[in-house]
């Protein structure tokens, strides 16, 4: 044709995936989806450009810089940096067809323009539960979220992790009653205790203008650990008299006793006075939920309570609580750090192969197969038989089926487990008994 | 908080469901993907944002003035607006990595700007499959889509369907046999015979400027009916000396024998030759799929078979079959044709209910459903008894389990119908084989 060949490649910054590494992504994000759907969270999909002026209602900050924007014809587009902007517009303007509390799941991708780094990604499947109260909503939501957190990576199967927890109330009480009444400042530097070390932060409280008192104070604090049991214990027997502390102390102590009811063990969830996840969005219960073999991860779910999910488009107050898995990221680390089993890389499971004039007993075959709901491929290509089981080992096909004169006449089926090399020939029922009995 | 309320909206042309409906359309995407899966197709996922220079390596056209074009920084970028272009950026820089045939889906959303009309949509879910070869690929590749789609539709439960097909190399070997060169736009006018009729098509051919010999050939050619095997003998007895033709009837006719063998009954699929799915992409088979009772919806399903999939971004010469379903489309036609069955409109199958002071005990009884995969969800909520029972009511729960000091003392559960009505007292055991029973 003479044309010019365009080198074909994506975008820094964008993840694509080859099949076999797609089939395990996919199961993920099922995994995901089977288990919000086991505790009743109900399926949303949202539009991914929406109108720039929606998505920046509440504007400023990395979201302004970072957004994909562009005009299309005179209207002022942006795509999705999150799923929780769009859902609070979907709950305002949906309001009167919904049912409250409103349970819902949402499983996309979001783009964000920043930076392309290592591991970083500018377009990212985001998988958020979260339930709206209208007008307001019970804390034993929050202990029901970690108990969906538990039961989806438990079914996951990455490791052993823990739920960590805190709340905003206590936090912010207890700053206020050292005369801190815009502590985020100082979350921000506690946050990164881990990282830089207890000296650095201490010189950083130091250079916010914190006296030498308030900051043993906020040390001793963040320094109170044991089960939690103790650790409630230990909040109260500080002997805060501030009502934002106490008032959170009690839905820290309520979500720690429901917790353990909605099945998750006390092993996989501490609460942790440091978690605070940074800014001013969440107003209550915070999580946060770590691999205990790999924290340098980071936390592979988050999220919170919030006041007011809707402030921007409805004059309702839709309090809320939910949490957030960044499914992209979580894939590309758990792959370099070597924790995704890969059995289970091919969604067929027979590979049909026709020997000469058999095609059509192969066709019908696989038809019978399928019928059974086992997937099937034929090998439909003129090719020595070499390069047709090659195919199938190429695919990871756990069975090859040989269709030959011999197998026409007799009405039976040659099976190959391709991992054991075993062969049998057998008629269709005991067929599918084999590849029923090994495919669950 | 004293700041402007903006109100909550979408951009015009794009679909948004509330959870009812987005359960009903999540069911058509999961079935359209078992049936991909079932015949072996493997998934593929890519960006959603590509280089511009990528996606419009084919250029002009409508395409060039419908696409989301935009800058960020330096970069050109643009929004997908098919997941064939995107496919065959990706054979071609994945190409070593594959194994071919390549047999693909890919269910995504993708961007076209176009005038906003009822029932058009900007952001829409198109459902794709194709089997790419390397250099060459079987014609029975081209006799297992309509098996692919018949299984689909048959699943999908929309009422009776006709897959109808026809051959490119058919209907341009006669048209050069005719001498017309470049038939694009008699096949044009062809496409429009029901809509405007004959003597309007007769017309515009005589506005090509055909004489009137060929235009009555023309007709006789597109007013061969009959039973499959009845329009190729036809064609044959036309006696046409055109090469291209030639080979063309032979693909019908292998096609048509061995679409039977895959499983697709004669009633489902019958040869029409004036069906030419427009443009110059397709090289041999194409296909459009109706349903019987609703031929204004258009065709359902569509596709065919390509000589050179991916000559923009690679020498290797990659020919393929494939077809897409337009699912937010159909989604909304089916809905506007009220032909989208709205039975199990919830996920969860139970809503446990505590009465005062049992909420322990209803929590753990909503785990132990969960544990035998049944979805079930707790009102956690203070309200009063109706107020729940209504809960279940409008998200179409089916089960209420009711949980109060009774049932606590003898470890029983009261389980309420909510379809009938019907209320019985069972232990844990009889409870799950209840429900369990129901709800396959």
């Amino acid at each position: 044709m003479g044309k010019d060949i365009i080198k074909p490649s994506i975008l820094a910054g964008f993840m694509e995936l080859i099949p076999s590494d797609q089939i395990l992504f996919n199961n993920m994000l099922d995994t995901i989806r089977k288990n919000y759907e086991k505790f009743g969270f109900l399926p949303i999909d949202t539009p991914v450009i929406e109108k720039a002026e929606i998505l920046l209602a509440k504007g400023g900050g990395e979201t302004e810089k970072q957004i994909y924007r562009f005009q299309k014809g005179d209207t002022d587009l942006a795509l999705r940096f999150d799923l929780t902007v769009p859902l609070a517009r979907y709950v305002a303007q949906h309001y009167s067809e919904l049912t409250f509390p409103f349970r819902r799941y949402h499983i996309g991708k979001v783009y964000r323009g920043e930076k392309a780094q290592r591991g970083r990604f500018r377009e990212f499947y985001q998988c958020d539960i979260d339930i709206i109260g209208n007008g307001s909503l019970d804390i034993k939501n929050d202990a029901e979220i970690p108990g969906v957190i538990y039961s989806t990576f438990k079914d996951l199967d990455f490791g052993e992790f823990t739920i960590k927890i805190n709340n905003r109330k206590v936090l912010n009480g207890f700053f206020q009653s050292l005369g801190i009444e815009n502590p985020v400042d100082v979350l921000r530097s506690i946050d990164k205790l881990e990282k830089i070390g207890k000296m650095a932060v201490m010189e950083e409280l130091e250079s916010i203008g914190l006296d030498s008192t308030v900051i043993d104070k906020i040390f001793h604090f963040i320094n109170i650990k044991g089960s939690n049991k103790e650790i409630i214990a230990n909040l109260k027997k500080l002997d805060i008299e501030n009502e934002l502390f106490k008032k959170g102390l009690e839905e820290l102590e309520a979500v720690n006793h429901y917790v353990g009811i909605f099945g998750v063990p006390e092993s996989n969830f501490v609460i942790d006075l440091t978690i605070s996840r940074g800014l001013d969005y969440y107003t209550g219960t915070v999580y946060e939920t770590f691999l205990n073999d790999y924290p340098q991860i980071g936390s592979i779910c988050s999220g919170g309570r919030y006041d007011d999910l809707a402030g921007y488009y409805t004059k309702q107050k839709l309090p809320g609580v939910g949490i957030s898995i960044g499914l992209t990221r979580l894939f590309y680390q758990l792959k370099e750090a070597n924790l995704i089993k890969s059995q289970d890389q091919s969604l067929s499971k027979v590979l049909v192969i026709p020997m000469e004039d058999c095609l059509d007993k192969a066709i019908e075959t696989a038809a019978k197969l399928r019928e059974n709901d086992i997937n099937t491929q034929v090998y439909l290509e003129e090719a020595k038989i070499g390069k047709k089981f090659s195919f199938a080992d190429k695919l990871d096909i756990p069975y090859v089926v040989v269709i030959g004169p011999e197998e026409v006449n007799n009405n039976t089926y040659s099976l190959r487990n391709m991992k054991t090399g075993e062969q049998v020939v057998v008629p269709l029922e005991e067929l599918l008994n084999i590849i029923n009995k090994n495919s669950k």
